[in-house]
């Protein structure tokens, strides 16, 4: 990271669309070099978190909402490729954690934290449900390789003016779950897991469950779809089908995932990984109406990817693959087109 | 406009706050020059459009409000400083007008389209409600030189957000009302003809009424307060107190004074502004809590109308003048954080 430029971090159209400031996006690009980047987003994250606090004391509760959010959001991006500093990583993903955490209660509308016991570990999550009586349908979330479930509230929003409640969740490798569980090849287990929690929950219907995953979440929600077919829906905002381009992706890519792994060496994660994550056998399994979202210039995953998904999904009715010809990784430089077409159609398929 | 440099015009705090995507500011910030400006927003306006049309065909409403919404916004960008070229500004106007009404039926929550038979004239107006059982307390919104009832929709939706319901129109040489009523001396009997009707609505405790006006509407905001004495509580999101400063204003915003007055030459428009806008004499009438918010680095009202109004208001405990250190022209860079702030402010105030 010390020796990656400040343009290869910046992602305007990601930190926009998740609800990063244009000041303080602009305030980082002004940066004089990307060494300067964690302590930029750490006294960001700090000013908010003051503020938020204040809000608190004096009873303003959805600014305080919004303010501790917007400090959880400036850690987020504080450590999100910092994995050359472990520590710092660690210190700014706890502090994303925990500000999220305090926030929770005061969003509008509010998200109720869960943990689910998982063999040793436990899975944490989010759930918010839209306005109106239930049950309500839902549709399980599921990050990428740095984004977590802290990272989805806007596009929770547009999911729950819709009539979506939403249910986000930390897997193996992401967020606060990484602590316990490194990335490994039974995600699925995980998503069921999820499902069989939201199966108990009287305010939702399980008969309307969908998932969406992002990044590498959408190669995790293809693969929770295939095996678990109480998934009636699923979407995959950007998707892959296996490793086999891991050489030509970027270098901060190969750090996450090493990181993420727990690997000791870029070699070994790559072997872990091209074991771990292949649904190329599993695709044809998924009985659900699928959308999947490319963007044709998607830099992290290669065009090669998008083939493969077209040839593993030829002539199944059940998919939709969407390859837009403007479009960066998951889109995000087209969000405000994109996110709301993928709420639509989610609840398109939930509604009663 | 056509000799006016594109830095000029771009204003990314405001355009950003007030809803306008990155992408859109971002393409805009390249184009050659500021002749392009108009066509390049109509276009844009135009995709909107075209993709509400097809949201609300498809049965997508909250996306068909968004995107309609989306394209008035472009329109109102199109045209707001487009002075030198009436008959385009007028057309730009008219479908920004129609544009949103067309999407408020869709908005989330909804915008009741409201006339107000006003002599000759009829006031045009947006009424939004809170979610949960009324009476609700009611801001009475209040644009400024080129803003109108229908910018205002994200800075509503933190008001509704909070359980405040808001209530945007159109006076004298704003908007719609532009076309009938130029600039002239009496707006607040305007804003007096709004809270005779607030008063008929049984969702409104119009016990809990207040006024919030945004740059020249600060302005007005602060008039409407001062003769009418049923509004509880005022906010001046920006304000001067007279057109002293007349002749260090930018050129657009003498241009834009001269068109709205309907005077003939920028003379003529300084005659009629000096004797329309001047609240010297009224500030001192103002009974009910005021906030009022000035950025020290306005570059529209100058520091000159700080003093006066600092002036005019010292030792009146009833007053709140806020100065930014850091804000431009009603703190739009630093939107983010005054518009929760005035929110809470006035729901702090107006709740039971």
């Amino acid at each position: 990271m010390a020796t990656t430029k400040l343009d290869a971090i910046l992602n305007p159209g990601r930190m926009l669309a998740d609800g990063v400031p244009f000041q303080d996006y602009d305030a980082a690009r002004r940066l004089d070099d990307a060494s300067q980047w964690f302590g930029f987003w750490t006294k960001t994250a700090e000013r908010y978190e003051e503020l938020g606090e204040r809000a608190l004391g004096l009873g303003h509760l959805v600014s305080a909402g919004e303010l501790l959010w917007q400090a959880s959001l400036s850690f987020h991006y504080a450590q999100f490729l910092w994995f050359h500093e472990p520590e710092l990583r660690e210190s700014g993903q706890n502090s994303k954690a925990a500000l999220y955490r305090r926030a929770s209660p005061y969003l509008v509308t509010a998200a109720e934290r869960v943990d689910l016991s998982f063999g040793d570990a436990s899975i944490p999550a989010y759930l918010r449900l839209p306005p109106g009586a239930g049950p309500h349908p839902c549709v399980v979330l599921i990050g990428g390789l740095e984004s977590t479930k802290e990272e989805s509230l806007l596009f929770e929003n547009m999911c729950l003016q819709r009539g979506l409640a939403t249910f986000a969740f930390d897997g193996p490798g992401q967020g606060e779950m990484f602590f316990d569980v490194k990335i490994q090849s039974d995600f699925e287990r995980y998503t069921s897991a999820v499902i069989d929690y939201l199966e108990t929950r009287p305010e939702l219907d399980s008969r309307r469950l969908g998932v969406l995953g992002r990044s590498l979440g959408g190669h995790y929600a293809l693969r929770s779809a295939a095996v678990d077919h109480r998934v009636q829906v699923c979407v995959a905002w950007g998707a892959f089908v296996d490793m086999s381009d891991w050489e030509g992706m970027p270098p901060h890519v190969h750090d996450g995932f090493a990181y993420l792994t727990g690997a000791n060496t870029q070699a070994e994660a790559a072997e872990i990984l091209q074991e771990a994550l292949n649904i190329g056998d599993l695709i044809g399994a998924i009985e659900c109406p699928t959308y999947i979202l490319q963007g044709a210039h998607d830099r992290i995953f290669s065009t090669h990817q998008t083939t493969l998904l077209a040839s593993a999904i030829a002539g199944k009715e059940n998919f939709q693959l969407r390859v837009e010809p403007d479009g960066d990784h998951c889109c995000h430089n087209m969000a405000h087109i994109v996110r709301p077409r993928m709420a639509d159609w989610l609840i398109e398929r939930l509604r009663k």
